[in-house]
């Protein structure tokens, strides 16, 4: 639940008008995203019915130099046949634009809805998408380091150690040798350009059994494929009482092999990475749970869910764990 | 800021099946109302574009047994060219349903934004429009009383009374002799009908200088409708300073009275009713503020801005002092 900055109606009227995109009719404070200001604007449009886009304001989260990459990398997808959100130019030319003294830009809006309830279905539909948006991007030009990988764990992991006892005893500990795991044995070469970074059901709308959009490209940077497969494999096909789905993974890759296939190096490096994408979620949520202000608006998420799934990939054999059918 | 109920999408698409009106295409919660949960949601519609329409799921603050009352209301009021939102109904007939185990309704979108810098062109389309409503509403056969009107206002004194101090020393014993004042002068016999009775900046839309609609109708009762008017001038008329503003007061007045004239008994009463309402507002508003939970999602309003307003009202001479021109 967000919309942490109030837009009068002047405001909004103005910055509309920066567009040609006729008259605002219409703006409404949405509760999704938990880092920024979102609206659902509509405009009188062109035919007889109002048309709907999104104005996003920056919030203090996202760094202001980022959000070419991210801007620039939505309409490369978008222009490539990738479901996401198009930012739209104003006249003067320029997408990223100013509202309220924070950075704003306006996307097009996406239909369907996110999938409250993940079924095998969903997973499919995800992997194929994620496949296709990794092979769309591979023409993208400009470039942002994940400096939430494996290079940015210990710096974060160092500002919650001394509390993380408050959270679950020895949790400092597993973690501390986890992560000295982790950065002994990351790859290094595996293939790699745009991904998303943070595709979790809340960011992918269906229209009945069909995908109809990606969005929120605000942590999108470049890194191994593999690894945005393993951040979907810890967001999708893990059950509420922490048991792990092997018929939606294999649905989820499956689907993505069949557009992007693996090599054998990302096979192989799959649990690792799943663990090191546990890792990730874990600490920025074990930071937000022993940051967040007393009364805040957004409940922080609780760290250890991803602690159990770090776990899960830690114990696994191999990628057949995954639901893999190494024939296919 | 509100969305206090989640709604899964499968949930959402079969409510929205038992309505005539296309398949679901998109829903987001939208921070607006503290009291109930709202979605905008948009439908495939029958033409080109999706059509818009709120899905509203009505929390425990609403009495289920008055939402007759509220829907029958607006359908009422729409039928007489009312622009406020319009119930729909399902293909059983039925425009109160049952969502997530609570009660809800879908009702059709009005297009325009709430005024969040009120100028005195706001407040002429207010009192015009608050007019006609009062004149639209005669013929509507249900009746509900006003249960935050004088006889309200001693329960909920005595809910606070104790600790007001906290908020302000000796608010307890002004309050009471306010009270005190206002259940001994409540007028008996002043025009009345269906008024709003919560018609706050936030639920006027305008498109541009043009009002476009009057929103949530939840507080809506048979009253005198001075006391409407009386609501207005609190929450439209003051300055952000607490100093009154003449000249809004005139076009509110104004443009009512153009559509429907006053009695000179309402206009004696009108200082009265302000000031009832003034205190009816700073009761709820200390209610809320001694009783919020530590860590709740919405904050609590201030009461003292009534206070303000209260102490104003009580001090005027008549009527004149709302810029009233006499001739008129």
């Amino acid at each position: 639940m967000a919309v942490y900055t109030e837009v009068s109606d002047d405001e909004l009227a103005a910055f509309v008008a920066e567009f040609d995109i006729g008259e605002l009719v219409s703006a409404k404070g949405i509760a999704e995203g938990v880092e920024n200001s979102n609206y659902l604007v509509q405009t009188a449009g062109t035919g007889d019915a109002p048309t709907s886009y999104i104005l996003t304001l920056y919030e203090k989260r996202v760094r202001p130099d980022d959000l070419p990459y991210f801007l620039g990398l939505m309409e490369h997808l978008a222009a490539r046949g990738i479901a996401c959100p198009t930012p739209l130019h104003g006249r003067d030319g320029a997408a990223l634009r100013t509202l309220c003294a924070r950075p704003a830009a306006i996307v097009t809006f996406l239909q369907g809805m996110w999938p409250k309830r993940v079924a095998p279905h969903h997973c499919a539909g995800l992997g194929q998408a994620l496949a296709e948006m990794h092979l769309a991007g591979a023409d993208f030009e400009m470039s942002r380091a994940n400096d939430l990988s494996v290079a940015g764990w210990r710096p974060l992991f160092q500002d919650s150690a001394a509390r993380a006892h408050e959270v679950q005893t020895g949790l400092a500990e597993e973690l501390g040798a986890e992560l000295d795991a982790l950065e002994a044995a990351w790859p290094t070469d595996l293939p790699s350009g745009v991904i998303h970074a943070d595709l979790f059901p809340d960011n992918v709308f269906f229209l009945g059994q069909r995908l109809s959009g990606l969005i929120d490209f605000y942590f999108a940077c470049n890194d191994f494929f593999a690894y945005d497969l393993a951040v979907c494999l810890n967001a999708w096909c893990f059950e509420g009482d922490g048991s792990f789905n092997v018929t939606k993974a294999r649905h989820m890759l499956s689907a993505y092999r069949r557009v992007r296939p693996f090599s054998d190096a990302e096979l192989d490096a799959l649990p690792l990475l799943a663990r090191g994408s546990a890792l990730r979620f874990l600490l920025t949520r074990l930071y937000d749970w022993l940051h967040h202000p007393a009364g805040a608006l957004v409940m922080p998420k609780d760290p250890l869910e991803y602690l159990g799934k770090l776990r899960f990939h830690r114990d696994v054999a191999g990628p057949g764990a995954y639901g893999l059918d190494w024939a296919a």
